[in-house]
Formats: C-alpha cells, structure tokens, sequence
C-alpha cells in the first residue's frame, strides 16, 4: 500500500466525462489499497473565461481581486471530482487550498507556498477517503486567497506530496512522458523511461512544457518522486523523474534537445569594460519586469566590450525601447542591435559532466548544415545556442540524429 | 452620512455591463458621503449551470461537495464588482462568505447564518473601503463552505444589516417595489410606498416573490429597515418595508391580494373526530418532506369529520399517495380525494384587524362573479380562499377593483 498524489491538469478534468475518466483511474488504484490524493487545475478554458471577465471590469484587473475570482476555477474541480468519485461508490471529500490550509505569501497571481497543514488530509485517508485538493490556490495569513501563477497546480501536488511523504507524485498531462525532443519536429524522439531532476529543469526551461519548472524545483529540493503520465491512455509508465543520478550515468550521454523558437537576441555594442556594468544593463530591464534568459559577456578589447543577452520575443520591442532609451547614453555604449527572428537550440544531458567532446560535436554537426552560430551559452548539463529560427527544425532534426536520440540506449 | 447595505440579485449583476451600472450606483451613494457594504448573488445563469455540470457527475450531488461548487457563483461576482469599483476610482475590497466570516450550521445546500463577525468590515469601512460580501453563502465551525439555499443572497444582506447596525437594508431587484397585486394580472396594480413586515410576509409566502421569505423574518426579527428598489431605473424610493405599524394605519385597509397558482387541494373525508387524528394524517406526510400550506378541519358530525389541506403541485401525487396507501386504512377514514387544478387567492391587509366586513365583502365579490369558495383559511391580517384555477386572473382583478387597490390611498 502506497500513498500517491495524482495531479490533474486542465485538460484532463475539462468536461464531466473527462473527469469520469479521472474517476475511473483513481478508482483503479485505490481498489489496488493505495491511500489517493487527487490534486486538480480548473477545467480547461475556464481559468481564461474569468480572466476575460476580470479585464471586462477593470484594465489592469486588481491582483488580490483577481485570485478572488480565478481560484474558483479549481474549486468548481474538486468538487465535480468528489461528486464523481462518491457516484464510483467511494468516499470523497474536498478541499480548497484554504481549507487544507495550503499558506502561502501575499503575493497574488504569483504567490509562493510557505507551509501546508497536511493533519485533516492525513486523517480523511486513514478514514479511507479518497482526498481532492484544488491546485493552484493557497491563503495568505490574514485569510486572502493567492494564487501561485500559471501552472501552479503541479506544484500544489508536489507540495503536498511532499508534505504527506508520499511514495509517488504522478503527474498526468496530455502527453505520456517526456521526450528526446518535441516529436511534432522529430517523429524519430523517444520517450524517456527516467531523467534527472537536472535535465528536467533544463528541458523545462527550455520550452518542453511538460511540467512547471517551479514544481520540479521543489520536488528536487524535498526528493519527491515525479512521475509523468498521460491522462488519456490506460497503461504506460510515463516517465520518471529521479533524483539518484547513479541511475542515469549507465544509459546516455544526451538526455534529450530542447529548444525555444521566442527567443530574440539583443546587443549592447561598445560598453566599457568597468565593474559594475552588467548591472547598469541589466537593472533597469528587470525593472520593467522583462524576463532575461541567457546573457553572454565575452572578453573586452581596448577597455571596451560587446554584452549580449536574449528576452522572450514578445518583450523584444519593450527591452529595445529601455536601452536606447535610459540605459545606452548613460552608460556611454556606441549603440544597441537586436534581432527577433532568433531561436534557442540545447542538447541536455547529466552524462556531458564525465565526456568530452559534446560541445564540438554539435557545433560540428551544425557547421555541415551551414547553420551560423550566434550566440553560445553553456552550463555542467546543458549547451545552448541561439540561431536564425529559420533553421530551428534542421537543427533540431540533426543534433537528435548525431547523438543518436532514436535509439533505445544500450 | 449613513452605513447602508445595498443587496444585488443575479438579474442586477448578470454581466460586465450590468455590474457596471451596480458600480455607478454604488459611487454615487459613496459620493454622498454614505459608508456602504454590496452583497452580491451570483451570475444570473450561473448558479444553473454550476448545478447542471454537479448532476452530470452525480446523479444526487453529494449537498457538501454541491456547495462547494455553488458557491463559487457569488465569490466570482464579489471579485468582479470590486474590480468594477476600483476601476471608478474607488477603495473596494471583496469577502467570501467564509472570510467575513458568517458562520452557519452545517445544514448543507440549507444552511442558517449562527453568527457574523463583522469587525473587518467594520474597520475596512471607516478605512474608506466599499466592501463587497458574497450572498448566500456562510461556513461552518469545521470549515466547510454551506450555502443558505436559494435566495439566501437576501438573507446575507439582511444579516450583515443587522450585525453593523445598518441605518437602512436595500434589496435591489427586477421590479421597482411590492404591488398590491401582480400587474401582469391587474394592469392597474399600483406600488406600495410602505407594506409593514407582516403583510409582506404574507405577501411573499402566498407568491409576490419579492423578497426571500427568511429575509424578511430576519429583518422582522433584528428591526432592520429593509427597502427593495429596482436595480434598472435610476429614481423612485421603491417600497419601504417598516415595522411601525403606526404610519400605517393611516393608510388603506388592504395592501394587496396575493396569490398562488400552484395550490393543489386535497381531503380525507370520513375521519374519526378524535384527538391525534391530525397528527396521524400530516405526520406521514411532512416526513416525506411535503409541505403543507393551508389546514382546514371542520366541526365534525356524528363523530367523523373531513380533513383538507393544500400543498405544492408537483408532490400533489406523492402525497395522495402516501394518504391512500399509509393512512386512509390505519386510521379508518372513508376515501381521499384531491384536486389539483387549484388556486390560492388571499386579502392581505393590517386594517383589517380593526375593520368588519372585509371577508364579508370578498366572499360577495368572488360570488357575483359566480366563483365558487372551496376553501377558506384566515389569520389576522389575512383572508385566504381556494378556488377554481381558471377563475384565477378573474378573482384577483375583481377584487383589487372591489378594494380600490388602483386608487391610491386618501
């Protein structure tokens, strides 16, 4: 007998006969004698329907406001979740994040959790309920409702499961696991049976949108074993998300590629070598609450030098504006150059730590397609690099083949 | 400056542009330098469809986990109308019902309020703030979310009048006052400046459903000045719902006729006069949750009576059921028969208690139309008759005439 969170994302609650299929799994496994904590999103669209209403009423909808009315989202979930598993004839009960009580900062629309009071969950399951918490949502101490931000849900299940000790945090989505690459670009990628907590914050920020790189930080941190499945098929094991890498140095070197095609590059030309100039560039971008990915700085020359960095595609026009305008002349660069038809290509892998050679490999495997390099960013399990978005797919399709991706490793 | 609870129907707050025109109204009050608390329902529609998508995962949804999803109605429109003040400028800040917190029992889908702690809002009221509490919803000591049933949103408000001492309760609605009878009916029904809380109470029972009922108890028993206006016309002061009976007095001897077109009308006939005999008739019924309008039992002869009362027309066959096959032989009475093709005309009016010959002149009224009485119930401010269902319109419009209800009163 095990205790196992199951965290179900909106598209797998998004219609009461979707949620008879959540029903009929966790039926599944609680006659196998597991105690069963269901952790669900809203129905899918409906998180947007209130948003939509928000904006309706107010430009810049109200942060505490706002959480007021999206949290029911979730809490319409469990409760049509309950209602289902009691109609399978088992015993259900429901819990806003409130009322487990899931506290959190005051933070709203992107609040972070601080603690969870797992007693009256402990207690239903040892009466035999079958628990269903609304992810996404907590209470700040003086009893506001927060939210943790856009995918939020997978880390309310992470959390809990963590505070419960729990054997398992299954993860069910709309795909069965995570994959060598997007195999809409390559239909050759390979799901991966494990991979590393590492790799997966990796791959996540990376753009394999599988789970919310929020949540697999905190499952590293309090070693909760992940799991993800696809809520729409009845067996498979999904991936599993480990935390011994021992586990994972016997199989490949490359985990996997990823890639983000809303990466726009940006170029202050001309900055003088001198302490403290990064933050110069950088303060008043991240002021403006635009979000910097990678950030290069190469050696200067003649006391000058080139500082290079990339924002999300739709922040690019924002970032451009800010540069030229406050930060260029006050720092005395020559000029700023940007490009937004840029994408990000990474091969991941725990296993480049104890091999050399992976870095030449992909950029030689680049270089025979004619792909330019612009950009390079590496760290111990990862290398990055930004190219003309034209030749995404290539590069993608090229690097998977070299590392030899498609194949099961040995 | 006065401290006034505006209380909005689901009509009033339907959707963006109609919360809108509940803002205005709201700032306007704020700008007379009045402090104000805005109970809201839900969503006209929305407490439906939360309803239909709860039946769809359980055939009888569970009352906790129902309204769990139930509630979320109210608690979206609080955050809305926040939003919709704040965007006018204003200081707002919105509260579940839990938050408040209005404590009920834990009588699901049903609840009754136990208790408001009303010092957050009091102290968010002198701070400048227009708080906004979401009708029809309270919490139990275990924490568990409850709702006070359908229009309970008029409850809430009433309530939280009564916790802060409010000068005055408004209830804005779909009509602009209580008519001294239904104008669909009589197109010369007239609006009642003032209706004191009994004959509204008897008014809203037998179906001007104005008001909730329950509300009107609660502002009866707590004195609250409660006023119902129409949330769609900018002027008119509505209907004053007073407990002086006093500035009354003054006025008409009749209010209004109400009535009940979904009265169905059953007798057991034969009965043994005997004391219990009443109790062994109703008892098997009311345990069926049937309820029961009009009693009436006769002066028996040679020791057997007959028996008769109303009750709702859709459990119209369950109880003629329960009577033929659980009373009728236990208690020896003859054979029971009903009708349900019935309606419930009433006179309601204080000056009666100190006038004769109302009922006289109804009961004349209705004969010289040839409508024949089958029923006749009376209290103190009230003269009740079941006739005919199709005499219906006929009856009330000839005894508005009869009681110069189209005139206003000298």
């Amino acid at each position: 007998m095990a205790l196992i969170v199951q965290k179900y994302g909106g598209t797998s609650v998004g219609s009461p006969e979707r949620i008879k299929n959540v029903v009929r799994r966790v039926a599944k496994y609680k006659a196998l004698g597991h105690q069963i904590v269901v952790v669900v999103s809203a129905m899918s669209g409906e998180t947007n329907r209130l948003i939509a209403l928000a904006k309706e009423m107010q430009a810049q909808p109200d942060p505490r406001e706002l959480d007021m009315v999206v949290s029911t989202g979730e809490q319409v979930t469990v409760g049509l979740v309950s209602m289902g598993l009691m109609q399978e004839g088992l015993k259900a009960k429901s819990y806003t994040g409130a009322q487990v009580k899931i506290t959190t900062d005051s933070a709203f629309t992107k609040a972070r959790i601080l603690s969870i009071d797992e007693q009256n969950i402990r207690t239903d399951l040892a009466n035999g309920y079958v628990v269903v918490v609304a992810g996404f949502q907590g209470v700040d101490n003086e009893g506001n409702i927060t939210t943790l931000g856009r995918g939020g849900s997978d880390t309310t299940g992470v959390a809990i499961a963590a505070a419960l000790h729990a054997d398992e945090c299954q993860i069910y989505t709309d795909v069965d696991g995570v994959y060598t690459t997007d195999p809409r670009v390559v239909p050759e990628a390979r799901r991966l049976k494990t991979i590393t907590f590492e790799e997966m914050l990796e791959m996540a920020s990376l753009g394999s949108k599988v789970l919310q790189i929020r949540a697999v930080e905190f499952a590293g941190k309090y070693k909760v074993k992940l799991r993800v499945l696809s809520s729409f098929e009845e067996e498979g094991d999904g991936t599993l998300i480990t935390f011994e890498e021992d586990e994972k140095m016997e199989q490949a070197i490359i985990s996997g590629i990823a890639f983000n095609r809303d990466e726009a590059k940006i170029t202050v030309r001309g900055v003088p070598d001198k302490p403290g100039i990064a933050y110069q560039i950088l303060g008043p971008v991240s002021e403006a609450n635009v979000d910097v990915d990678m950030i290069i700085q190469n050696v200067g020359v003649d006391g000058s030098t080139d500082f290079s960095f990339t924002v999300h595609r739709n922040e690019f026009d924002k970032a451009m504006d800010i540069l030229k305008n406050q930060v260029q002349s006050h720092i005395g660069a020559r000029n700023v150059v940007g490009d937004n038809k840029t994408a990000k290509v990474s091969v991941v892998g725990v296993g480049m730590r104890s091999h050399v050679g992976i870095a030449s490999k992909m950029f030689r495997t680049l270089a025979e397609e004619g792909i330019n390099i612009q950009m390079i960013s590496t760290s111990e399990i990862k290398i990055s690099v930004v190219i003309d978005e034209k030749y995404l797919e290539l590069a993608v399709r090229v690097l998977h083949k070299a590392f030899d991706l498609d194949q099961e490793p040995a």
